[in-house]
């Protein structure tokens, strides 16, 4: 058996590697354009901003590992010009020779990736405009930083030549993972960084108002935040310099330029082998990672994928589902059963000092696909005991099934524990677990590290009580005509209260109900929503109507963080 | 109704403020011994350490709280002296006034936790000998080390009075949470801390060879490690420090000792009652948190649970059990449902820089439970992607069924992301999840949190190899008569290399299959067992019988840690 692999890194390597494990007998070829067969792109932002120093830190695997360990035929430099998938052929063009050579096939695993999205803009290809996308690309963009670094005057007196000022400014335009680890990193290296997102957030696998909360990271470090605005197109200055010009007609100096718009499907391949592609432009795979050709594979970003709560076809370029993908194909390529489940699109990013999180759906999402059977929460909990030293607050948003409880989604920000909650979720997503089962789930715990309650526990436990009707909910954004009722202590108020809102702290309740009106809805009001539950019980238990503000004062201040 | 709860914290306190939430009208009356009703006993040990300065950081909430905020009639310093379960009432005894009186109740909850064991060993009582549980406890082991803090020549010159030697010798009695805990304090406050162990290992949740680890942390802070040595008793020296004379005969001198042996359930009030104990000396109770008597209930530490993995009977006191199940009390008092799952042990804890953390069932304990379907692998991952700074390797250990791959249990130490791996294992087990599942998980992946192959994903993988035949393996305890094949580099053998083995480097192993034997099983060797696997894939397709030793090199030196 031949097969040959197109594209290397994530899906391709892990394909190959596997193929050889379980077939020593299979020919395997593997071809990647690039000068890099495997290498961590994930690593690229913090090479650049110094994190990780040197560039063969990211080389996880070399042409002569694929060689010597596996018995791989590994080519770089080498691109596939010409697929026939009659003939079962590919044409190899390699880019150092430039020789043309034919190779059969009797299985072909697509593995192209995804390309920054380079949009035809007015001056997108001035010097100072760059992607992030492979070890090539942060090469160029520390050495267009480095430039002029040993002399900061402009003009060098002694020689009288002009020499380059070392660049000060970026602009980063995009606010995806790539823009945001971009931004830190030029902040990491004392550069003034303005962000440009046409999208009302950053980060859009969040809904805007936990995406409020990376926002205030990225001021809190002097990033300037430009949102609701798109680039129009990009201008040289007289002085050598990048001026980026905006849809709303702003003009944006810069030294250097980042654009990290997103990234689209390569399937040029896929269209030379005449294999179907879906609706979103990724080549479109059954679950055993097989194409429209029964002898034709494709993994990684070029694919798409389904989403494994809404069950719809996406595009989710991520490593990990990557690496999964190309052991699947390569166990289906050797006559195993194994099957894609689908992506959750469980990501993680650094934000200075904070991280964010999320997996499963967004309220976005469900929303667009016309889901209405869904509630959502928010928390506020500490990362750990609140007595032990270093706990932060994590903001948490959940999302579940109001029908059966299952859980959709989660989303969490903090600077502290975020990892460990989100793939609890994670976790209990791909086993469809319900918020039930969140409230029972026995997670570690000691001071330093979480709560008797943990945080997933609380999520549970305040969903549960939603779903059994123990504790109406509403929230801010559809407070209106209520009685609002605050219950915390009057200090509290003295920091910031609510407009219009009437304050009986939760010990004086029982005995002040007589205050309170039987004709209207009371919502309610405290810090994070925990005595306002209590309220509410007591409220409800007591023949009123009532209904606890989700996640309490810290919700408010939070959509309004920006 | 009257509901009567003996005992706040965890247990007592979450089941006496859920019941006031599910029942406005309930009379609900809480004693509690001692003089405080809710307080964090697990912050002890970091109060006595300092990190936790403030003792009223511990103190959870008040009697005043439960009084204004959820109508409860908290009583503390208040002793429950009998019960006449016939007539339904309890007599309390005010340790205040002396008063006793009579309560009777229409349900009742107990929740008295565990106490300390103290074996009548001569010499016990001596001043300076302490438990952990209470803060009067922490209260009092702080003012005995602070004694003489101020004088520390052991005699005052001036006044010719022998003053008393600040404490400089701690010895540790009991290598359990609490013992290590105070180990650790006790190191941060700069005393000399000798850890005493009745067993071979120091923390029972885990297997020997993983605890070998936890122990190479206290040799390397510098406590005096004495595992398989009871304490056979205690004496006054001549200059006023104690002596701790052990049952091999030897002798550690102290100014201070604790006692961190263990605990027993207290079963006096379930005595009094005439309700049901189990074999292991809880009280016995069903699914719903109901003793032999339908009107009584239990919950906490006092308690036997179902272990969740081997159905068996078991005591396992932990914080986040007790509180799950004093809310369970409360629902079925209410006339709700909910049932109890089980504990699973999930437990975590510091170690100076190191955490240790396990979930599910260990080895042991399958071993007595007489299983024998099942198999268990060690793994030595980075705790995140290795080229971004701070990745520190984890060790691991995994257990599942051989039959069906169902994951049983894990256990993990590490100094970085410790927790996050222990929670996806423990909400894996929770779900019932197998090893194919650990496989797919799609976990969060950024380069400052883990791996586009998560540690858990590598643990699924690397135990599916096994259970699909595709790596047979063995361990260094049945390392007996195979021919033992060492694929490592000759530069890695220089540092360690196992006796009698032969040494052919992975990228040289298919040119040199003739050296090996067919007729006896090869066993091999590397740093970390992965390219031992694919040395492992290799021979046994070219017709060899070959075994992958599990964890390689690494597993080897763990188990010789100390």
């Amino acid at each position: 058996m031949k097969i040959i692999i197109v594209g290397g890194v994530a899906g391709g390597a892990s394909c190959a590697a596997r193929l050889r494990r379980l077939d020593e007998k299979a020919e395997i070829i593997m071809v990647e354009r690039g000068p890099y067969v495997s290498y961590a792109n994930c690593g690229l932002p913090y090479h650049v901003g110094g994190s990780i120093p040197k560039e063969s830190s990211l080389l996880v695997a070399t042409e002569q590992t694929f060689r010597d360990s596996f018995a791989i035929d590994c080519r770089t430099r080498c691109e596939v010009v010409g697929i026939s998938s009659k003939d079962k052929t590919v044409q190899l063009k390699n880019h150092v020779t430039g020789a043309l050579t034919t190779e059969k096939y009797d299985k072909l695993v697509l593995s192209p990736g995804a390309a920054p999205i380079r949009p035809p803009l007015p001056g997108i290809d001035l010097p100072g405009i760059f992607s992030v996308r492979t070890v090539p690309d942060a090469r160029s963009i520390r050495e267009w930083l480095d430039r002029g670094a040993a002399d900061c005057s402009g003009m060098n007196s002694y020689t009288g030549f002009q020499t380059v000022n070392k660049p000060k400014r970026a602009v980063v335009v995009g606010g995806g993972f790539i823009g945001l680890e971009m931004v830190e990193n030029f902040v990491e290296r004392g550069l003034e960084v303005t962000l440009i997102e046409r999208l009302n957030q950053v980060m859009p696998p969040l809904d805007p108002e936990m995406a409020r909360l990376v926002e205030r990271y990225m001021v809190k470090h002097g990033v300037k935040l430009e949102l609701n605005d798109g680039v129009a197109g990009f201008k040289q200055s007289a002085d050598g310099s990048l001026e980026v010009l905006t849809a709303s007609g702003k003009k944006h100096a810069a030294d250097i330029v980042i654009l990290a718009i997103g990234v689209k499907p390569e399937t040029e391949l896929a269209k030379m082998a005449g294999i179907e592609l879906g609706q979103r432009g990724g080549i479109r795979v059954d679950d055993h990672m097989r194409t429209s050709n029964p002898d034709i594979f494709a993994v990684g970003d070029a694919i798409e994928v389904k989403d494994f709560v809404t069950g719809q076809w996406t595009l989710i370029p991520l490593a990990g589902p990557a690496n999964r993908q190309g052991r699947i194909a390569a166990d289906v390529i050797c006559g195993r059963d194994s099957r894609y489940r689908g992506t959750q699109g469980t990501s993680i990013c650094k934000i200075f000092e904070g991280t964010i999180a999320s997996t499963g759906a967004s309220e976005k999402v469900l929303i667009q696909t016309g889901d209405k059977d869904f509630e959502k929460i928010y928390l506020y909990p500490n990362s750990h005991a609140g007595y032990y030293p270093g706990a932060k607050m994590l903001a948490i948003k959940v999302l579940f099934r109001k029908s059966d409880g299952r859980l959709l989604g989660a989303q969490v920000m903090g600077e502290d524990g975020v990892a460990k909650r989100i793939d609890s979720f994670a976790m209990a997503i791909q086993a469809r677990l319900t918020i039930y089962d969140l409230e029972e789930a026995e997670l570690s715990y000691a001071p330093p590290y979480g709560s008797a309650k943990d945080p997933v526990n609380f999520a549970g436990m305040v969903a549960v009580d939603i779903i059994r009707g123990d504790m109406p909910i509403c929230h801010w954004n559809s407070v209106n005509g209520g009685f609002l009722l605050d219950v915390r202590n009057p200090s509290e108020l003295a920091v910031e209260s609510v407009d219009g809102a009437v304050n009986i702290p939760l010990p004086q309740l029982r005995a002040r109900l007589s205050e309170l009106p039987h004709d209207r809805e009371i919502l309610i009001i405290c810090r994070s929503a925990q005595r306002a539950y209590y309220a509410t019980r007591i409220l409800l238990q007591n023949g009123f109507k009532a209904r606890n503000i989700s996640g309490g004062m810290l919700a408010r201040s939070h959509r309004a963080a920006t």
